[in-house]
């Protein structure tokens, strides 16, 4: 078998074997196939497309280019969670207690990564003590015993994905459906879920443009789990601006805290009583979708999802006093506002410029050894709709280093989008895809 | 200016500018845009095409990544010719002198390059003493004195369009009208050449597969021209079998003396009245074909022709006595016969592996250091259209290995395409393309 065939056919508008597509993954992983030839194949795809069995068999063959967590020692169906982009996304900090709580084992893996703001592991880490760096039988003991873990990464999931990734990158390729929900199919199923659910998306920040596109590339990721079996939802939702109000990794946690405590931000809570109803029937607990979120909905109000968290924390290390009084975790030095210059509504908040202006003062990584300032971040006080005077408050920026201030005010300033008319009211979830088909709110 | 935004930029159909084109192939020559950029900039070429602009650009772009050759102290319009593939072509061997007894100088610069049977270099090098290896000026006095000199290439021609062809040659990006046509326009016009005639083939074996193709390329490779000022003629000519008779070096010095003493074959003798009355047009001897054809069949009747290939010989310190008498020209040690094993009528006989079975007995070279064995050979006896019985006599291979006779044998008769039907009568030439426009035969 030829790299260059393989480029041939495709290129030609024909469909890859599971052979050919292995043999190309295989061969990158390793390093016999150069990256020549695999940006070219990737720019063939683009063009010409692949079906629903070479999207599978890509998104397995990616699987099988490194490790494969084994979680079959875990009692019950275990849920995993992703979502496809997320500035001042804490949704797991606050879904995997709720889900736990509601009796459906959640073993969270997440990476690392490079953002502008942390990831979960790093919003975690802004606990004192919290551990991340569990053993493989260490986090399968927590789960089996109080259905709940999130850890780091261990072993080398899904290399080829890795490197395939960084060539799209910086090849024009990333914006290919099947290529795309390979990628993210590939990390989760080697990390050993057997039901997903999946948080697509969907606005100029986000892969996916449009909410039609949005629902395409949903259906492509069911399809690929029903394909290897796997229950799979996924669920469309806005990202015209960030997640509740809170953008920071300590000030991230407290806005989770507050939400399983009762009194978080609204669009926050019912993104993850959505998501989390989701779990509650891929995982088996119920299979209709309002009784899963009065489940939910009561792990609140009954005060065992708080509960739930804090068994966590302990588990993992952490100190429990700092969820059972927040102002406890790391703060800023100084907390400044930022007013309007304009009036108007806000139309949208742009996420990635929001989570620049974080970047700026501490909040995220530049690169994979900076280190991460748990205390710095931005509490947004005018979110979309809001109706703005000159010299309102939009946000609250908590900093360190003063130096900073001017472009982060620059950066959030821009963020905003304000006008005058007044903005049509969106939706939050724009509906959610299962193996029965697309279904639109 | 970054390499990922113009391979967005022409993934996505637009049209790339003159100085995004003049980034690339700069920052390509110069190793610092990498493999994997160009492959996929490539690959959405050959999908989104280039217009004529960008084609005329891009070629423009090549010609200055490396040397340009200086041809102005050459007194009169210098034309070049260029074959877009060909076994057994040994037509700059007769059009050369004949065009330049005609009163047109002929300043050929040939590229050694790799391929199954010597090129245009080592077909004039099976000749004792003759040397290719002239310095620039040398050669260019020699035109002004004898109108004649075929040296190889001095100085670092166009190496950009070396470097991409061998990228494309491997990532399935080669069939790409305009790739393929600023590949070999770029080169042509870095030797220096006033105006060009260009042989484009046709066929299974050649680039453009289809006639209509064909004239595609033809036309795109004219317009280049039209573009940068340049008169350049193509003509669009059969490749259904090898031309004339001999494929292997001395052979084909043997046939091209033959034609020029009015006794060739008489499909070589008439694309070379062609290709060489188009050089008479282009290079302002005459505007007129038909005049231009007679002019040229005078220079053989009249002994002017074969008088200036051996004037070419003599002042390139070649042994003008084997072109009195081409017996003295290498000979093989032993000539055998191939015989029909079926009946019927030729077809067609493939170019590419007639080409492959001279390869195996030493015609040609396996890398870039392989000697060339300049007495072996194949001589056609049967060509397309010509009826066969069992046992007939196909080829002559002239060999000294016999070790390799089998394998050579296997592909010759590979090479013949026989079956009982009558085949059609097809042209030898098509039609041309000239900055007026298409003409078809």
């Amino acid at each position: 078998m030829r790299m260059y065939d393989i480029i041939f056919k495709k290129r030609n508008g024909e469909e890859l074997t599971k052979e050919e597509i292995d043999f190309f993954i295989q061969g990158y992983t390793k390093g016999t196939i150069p990256d020549y030839q695999a940006s070219a194949l990737l720019m063939a795809i683009y063009f010409q497309g692949m079906n629903k069995r070479e999207t599978a068999e890509l998104t397995l063959s990616m699987v099988h280019s490194g490790t494969t967590i084994d979680l079959s020692s875990i009692k019950g169906i275990k849920v995993d969670k992703h979502s496809t982009g997320g500035v001042g996304d804490k949704t797991t900090l606050v879904l995997a207690p709720m889900v736990a709580a509601a009796g459906v084992p959640v073993a969270k893996m997440s990476g690392r990564g490079l953002g502008h703001t942390g990831g979960t592991l790093d919003k975690l880490e802004s606990i004192e003590g919290f551990r991340v760096d569990l053993q493989l039988d260490h986090f399968i003991k927590n789960v089996n015993e109080i259905k709940i873990a999130v850890c780091g990464q261990t072993g080398d999931l899904a290399p080829a994905d890795k490197k395939l990734y960084a060539l799209r990158d910086v090849t024009a390729t990333v914006d290919n459906v099947s290529l795309i929900a390979s990628s993210i199919m590939s990390k989760k199923l080697a990390s050993g879920a057997d039901a997903i659910v999946l948080d697509v998306k969907t606005g100029s920040g986000a892969f996916m443009k449009t909410i039609d596109d949005s629902f395409v590339l949903a259906k492509e990721m069911v399809d690929i789990g029903t394909n290897l079996n796997k229950n799979v939802i996924a669920m469309i939702t806005e990202m015209n601006e960030p997640l509740g109000y809170a953008v920071g990794n300590s000030l991230e946690v407290q806005e989770a805290v507050a939400t399983l405590k009762g009194h978080g931000p609204e669009d926050l809570l019912h993104l993850c009583i959505e998501l989390g109803a989701a779990m509650l029937v891929v995982g088996g607990r119920t299979s209709n979708m309002e009784e899963a979120r009065e489940i939910l909905g009561r792990t609140i109000k009954d005060g065992t999802a708080i509960e739930k968290l804090k068994d966590m924390v302990k588990a993992q290390y952490g100190n429990c006093s700092q969820i059972d009084d927040p102002d406890l975790l790391p703060q800023a030095k100084h907390i400044v506002d930022i007013t309007a210059e304009t009036e108007g509504y806000v139309h949208g908040i742009d996420a990635e410029e929001v989570g620049r202006a974080a970047l700026v003062i501490g909040a995220g990584r530049e690169t994979k050894e900076s280190p991460i300032d748990y205390s710095v971040g931005i509490l947004l006080i005018k979110k979309v709709g809001d109706k703005i005077s000159k010299g309102d408050i939009l946000a609250k920026v908590h900093i360190n280093d003063m130096l900073k201030l001017e472009e982060c005010t620059e950066k959030l300033i821009e963020a905003y989008d304000i006008s005058m008319e007044i903005p049509d009211k969106r939706l939050l979830i724009f509906g959610k895809v299962d193996k029965e088909g697309i279904h639109k709110y």
